[in-house]
């Protein structure tokens, strides 16, 4: 437990080079077993290797996965798993079989090989959360075309939308952070094997094989740029940074109307928690975590490209190991926000007689007021904006709430301002544009909350998350099929009779 | 001079009103008018608006363009730049004309698409200056296919390549910015005008017109989505931190080899700065700066992604005005970034004797020698480089350069090792391996430093530069097309006899 | 306007080190001169230079002083302001006495003084300005000692307090930040004078004595820590984000009571927004622009750390020029935000009697009555915690508020958990319970809302406060009693008779 | 292994409780058993409870200390550790023991004191290891009082240093950073127990006594201010981020000097990596990872103080939970930093003969002939400058170094600029100030190299260790007696007769 101040032995061992080996052992070591038989089998197709040598080396990697990683003692004197696997494999083989795996390539490019493979791996499995919660969204949207909700801007009232109005304008922020996600895995899916240390390698190898063995859309060419980058870790982080402030801001949205002063939210009671004193307490905590992710994807950002300042363009260790200190962590916590995120959006309730009080008597129909005023009467906006803030604000001072204004009201602001009762208006008028479904149904322009509107923009949100499913799926296949080729491949070789 | 620590007056007035419009005037004034002509026609044109009504407000539109931010006496108690000028427009036009500009929208569209108009303009800047750095890159990279250099892994010397080498590795990194920012330019460029306040309008307005006419690729659908939006703001700055990482990293590079240590790079006097007091030195500072300014986006970043945490998903002055504080600063030090190195990159010159010398003395050829015992004698490549390895450290024991080594040093490490010389190997064969050109030669499989394998490859990425080149100037000459047809539009409708 | 892609000259001087110039010029002429001063003075005690020399230099800097950096014509292959202005000062005295000025010294030191001395001078004005907000914050919680209002938890109704326990609450977290800048301020006045390039000079100079000349507490005494340090910076913006992330907090409070659902806080017209369209609008914009200060502050954080990434621990351009590009726009944010929070606490009114009846109706009394369960009964306090918990409940689901809660209430849960109604607990004694005065003066153990304890801990605060304040203006006096006394010295030097 | 995109189940439980569950029991179970002993014994000094209640409650909290986490089934639906242990407790000791250890607080300020405790307890060993650290420099400094270096600006040689006045300039950084790390300690090591909820409690416990028996140095006072601020949080990772940063530059520096071009620095090889390919390579790696821990450091400041970006000034999940997620990483980051460089510091070598002979040759002592020409000649600096500048100039050109400068060269540019010969300057003059030894020692000025110079410095950094030793001392036993005390009374108490 206590810690000591002046410990003995190696420190750099203990401390730097242990810890990253064992973790390199628990994250990576079917990976690197999968990119060793990739190499294996282009060593064997372009004739560097024999056929013996390939079933050899190719058995022995058969074994250490079904093992795992307890199957490898790991001696830290030895660096890294590649050369404690190496090691244990020379022993079982001999030098003359297992010293030619790793002929024309070097750790530089196995390590960058195996970083891309795993963020690959977690980035399209952060992208299908992402579908389900567009997914989500639409449905919930759907349901709550009719769903009248305050609109604010800077927290007070605005003008009435509805719910689904609210959750498309999410579903379209998503849909970018999609995109931007999809734009990183597709630059982070291309094959730095065969890059070897910096500089490739004399032998005559097929970066294109080992590329379509494990998958990957493309060969990352040049072979210092390689080794040297990761700006695709400083691309996931920064999607997902966006990502994360959209989800939460929505989140504190909803905590905002989960107060008891908003109401206008309900938060099922499996996701509340209360007090270990206060017996009256329900809190909506949930939404504090998710709020505070985005936090930790920019910490990790910062990270990321600060790690990166004031180092050489080539491998390092700031690239090869100090870049992904924080990097997991932070697809961790994403996962936590999405998986958490899409059963939070299932579960809430709006409140809607809540809802449609508020919008009723906060006064945030009347710039319709205004709107029909020029309508009728051809007086300019600014004029009819004046007659109705005036309005407005005698009804505050009298107490009236938006729901009492009647067309005497306007009238008496009217005659102050333009000297002058309005023309045209019937109280009929000021009735209905008062009236929030009424007032919401008007606002059908491009993109505004009018239930056809919004169904108009749901069908075609719908549209284009059928479109990215299909993407994924690609993508998802696309590297299993991969995978199962090379498998099929490897029993082929190892069934085959050695000449 | 002195500040005063207990002020009179409105403080809120004084500290963020008034600063804030100084600004928007300086910087939005042209757009403000463009985006009101734009609406202007689009009014017109949808019968919200007389034809006279509309030749009014263009022409004192082109009175204000012609004064200039001077024409406008700037009050700050009228809260922002777009009420001064509408009540500047109303005291010209009178109240039944000027009051009619800002029908069916609001002030938060409105500057949503200002900001979004004045980010275009400014990443379309910037992505032309990535080209040409991109240009000067492949340009510097094809002068110099067969300039030996050492390549470094962790600072220390690993393998030789060639300057073009280096260059295209940095080439395809700012491939990648480059398809990153644009991707941003694209999320930038869309029309969030018409989404008003935040829930749109019941006037029967034309967002896709006003989007034509003012060169925007799409509309920004969702009305609240329009105005709360800024992802695109934090997805600009996060391509820029990543271009000027990479950039910061050939930096370093550069920094280093200009040291009187390493002396491979030759920065000509003009861009060298003296010291006062000492009178030798030749300080390369050009690099210490550009190293920084990745710091500067990634602050920026910080700013923007945390003024965005913790506040609603609609129009607030977090978005609307603080999220910008540190916007532009760091788009500007992105440009004189890219100026200076196009320059830099220019007028730097490899001192090719020191380089190669180094090459030829640091023992970053002798892989070669273990691959060529693989070739040469069917040892794993294991054992051939405990060979080399026992070599090496022999030779640095007595002071032996790489320069140095002969057939009987590789023998005499072969004995300990495997109890035999070298099979196969004559000198020739080891000498021809430490050779850097010979080496550099052999490393010709994909993305290697041969150059033919390089020339190769600059091909190709100059292929993509032309497509990339064409692409920036169709999406300039877009807006321009819009722009030119808005104004002809104008001078259209202010020519007609009005009805 | 239009900026050029392929603009013409020296890039470097372009934009490097002309904008540079104009900046040092525009910000540190003055300061520059002072050292200068200073630096004479010296000089001419420790009879490196004779008292003409000193009076011709002290005179020209009076002139220079006279005619402000409009006096001097900038030229950028000077470099900077100090050899621009040391080329003005030979051509007007002779190389022979002006090319003495800067013996035994450098840029180096030079700037780092300038620098620590700028520094010095903001920071100290944000600390008077942070005195002035905890004294507004004290003098306004001692006139809401018994302004109830809800205590929140997870933004959910908890207990009540005091608008001063709430104000007391932010003014102990504003002393810690007080605290954390006057250290700040602390390692900023110390002495890099002297230190030259980085290894001092051979000259027998003073550095105590330019010390005393330009008030500063100490010499920085290793010559290369003074010219390569700038980890005050970094502490001085962290002491700003902390600051502002305090500040930050309380005007999401403040926010959040302004919003109609809360109705708690009054905020006067005068800081105020209203909208474009939307009549009715009363923005409180105010707290949306501090809020997001802490993020600006976080930024140049993170640019001063990231700029000292990956450098050495000397002189550079990146602590010399690049770590400044955000640092006086950070303190100028800050200077902002303190001096509109003044502004603000000095006129926000809390709605006394909505406050009040939130209290009265929303729950947050109740935990009273469980620990009066505990008091007079006997009964641990889970089992009365869960009493009182199923009276909530049942409140709740019959649309009952905290005033309508009676015995009987409690009786019927009681009866239900602990099977007997509560013993000795009258109608008055939960009424008493429930009643929001009577609750929170029961609060007086340490630190607690009772208004008497919020009293005491007020004069606590305020006693701290005076001492602050006396701390503040020593300093700023010791400072001005330091220039004074060099004004004086110069003016003996000059009207001195040349011996 | 895969990852269920659609998973069963409570998501927020499964994501967000039961994790963060797992982490406070392995995290806190013991600090949270030391409190509730801390809160029994407080409770029945104020007769808050029975002698009987008392003893029962300490001996469970002994039991449970005696099995460790394993002894306490962890049930997620029951939230927290707290409520964990007291269903635990309350199962052994029925409902009207167990349920009374929650008198008078809350799990907000329960966890306040955890998260503060906890805090200390690692701060403290950090300082430790920094005073190790700054230990280590000194002595490694007084062992290199005359080992020439050459030092630099802008990675250029500048003038010649000692190792010594090297590692005084860092050894006074790190006394910067551990001031700032003690100030943070003790604005941590303050008792927020007993604030409860937010507004303390009815009951008349007393927050003194606590705060004594934990080792806390003061009551945090303001119970809302208790449960609220994390603001020690933000101050303890600021001064590691500016600790790291220094520590980083260090790095960098010695990092350089290991390059195979500047070859003044030696690493022995158990902290040297080799290469898998590479048989020539010994990469001092070690540098780049601690270079990188700053960044890691500043990413979790950004995460923090991003995490209390909007949110309110009272106890939320954000400051309770979320604040907390990367916080433990960066001090275990730091840990490792400190234990290596101490290890590195006590292992490096400077090459002497290298450091000297780069000294003598690269013009890093010809400010010191500008200076003797002006000693010996009234000739201003800037004169003297330019004819050493001209001389180095030639030199350059001819391919001279600065050991081969002789009087004549000097001579020939004094011709050239002020038409005569240097006068008063003997060969010999030139020889000592070219000389390195000589040139370092006349460097005497305050905290210049001069081997005395420095040597007395030291001792005063000495003085001031001892000192800062003494005062860490005198924490850590304050703290184990306050343990002490503590366990001493329980002992007593549970040995008492219930009376």
């Amino acid at each position: 437990m206590k810690k000591e101040v002046r410990p003995k032995g190696n420190q750099f061992l203990t401390h730097i080079i242990e810890p990253e080996l064992r973790e390199q052992s628990e994250r990576f070591f079917d990976l690197m077993l999968q990119i060793n038989d990739a190499h294996t089998l282009m060593l064997l197709e372009q004739g560097l290797i024999s056929i013996n040598e390939a079933k050899q080396l190719l058995k022995i990697s058969r074994n250490l996965a079904r093992q795992g990683p307890k199957g490898l003692d790991l001696v830290p004197e030895k660096e890294d798993l590649y050369l404690n696997m190496e090691s244990y494999i020379i022993e079982k083989l001999g030098a003359r079989i297992g010293g030619k795996l790793h002929t024309g390539r070097s750790r530089n490019d196995l390590y960058a090989t195996i970083h891309r493979l795993k963020c690959r791996e977690e980035v399209l499995h952060i992208t299908e959360l992402l579908l389900e919660l567009r997914r989500m969204l639409l449905k919930k949207a759907e349901d709550n075309l009719n769903t009248i909700i305050p609109g604010y801007t800077h927290m007070q009232p605005a003008q009435p939308i509805t719910f689904a109005h609210y959750l498309s304008a999410l579903g379209s922020a998503l849909k970018r952070d999609f995109d931007r996600l999809l734009a990183a895995y597709d630059r982070t899916n291309v094959n730095p094997l065969g890059a070897a240390a910096l500089a490739g390698t004399g032998f005559d190898i097929d970066r294109r094989l080992t590329a379509r063995y494990l998958g990957f859309d493309a060969v990352l060419t040049n072979t210092l740029d390689a080794v040297a980058s990761r700006d695709y870790l400083a691309e996931v982080v920064s999607a997902l940074s966006i990502m994360l402030s959209n989800i939460g801001r929505m989140n504190h949205d909803l905590y905002m109307w989960s107060t008891s002063e908003f109401s206008i939210l309900q938060l099922p009671s499996e996701m509340v928690i209360g007090s270990s004193i206060m017996p009256q307490k329900r809190n909506p905590t949930v939404f504090e975590h998710i709020m505070a992710k985005v936090s930790h994807a920019l910490g990790a950002f910062v990270s990321i490209v600060t790690t990166m300042k004031g180092i050489p363009y080539t491998h390092t260790k700031a690239t090869g190991s100090e870049v992904f200190k924080v990097f997991w962590k932070a697809l961790d916590e994403t996962e936590v926000s999405l998986n958490v995120m899409v059963a939070v959006l299932d579960k809430i309730r709006i409140n809607k007689d809540i809802a449609l009080m508020k919008v009723k008597k906060n006064f945030s129909t009347v710039t319709e007021v205004a709107d029909e005023i020029v309508r009728h009467m051809d007086i300019p906006f600014r004029t009819a904006y004046e007659i109705v803030k005036q309005t407005v604000l005698s009804a505050y001072e009298e107490g009236k709430t938006s729901e009492d204004l009647s067309i005497d009201d306007f009238n008496e602001s009217a005659m102050r301002i333009i000297h002058m009762p309005l023309e045209g208006i019937t109280p009929g008028v000021i009735k209905t544009a008062l009236d929030p479904f009424e007032n919401v149904k008007r606002r059908k322009s491009m993109g505004g909350p009018a239930p056809a509107e919004v169904a108009r923009n749901l069908a075609q949100m719908k549209a284009e998350l059928e479109a990215d499913v299909s993407m994924v799926t690609d993508k998802k296949e696309k590297t299993k099929a991969a995978y199962d080729g090379m498998r099929k491949k490897i029993s082929q070789v190892i069934g085959m009779s050695a000449k």
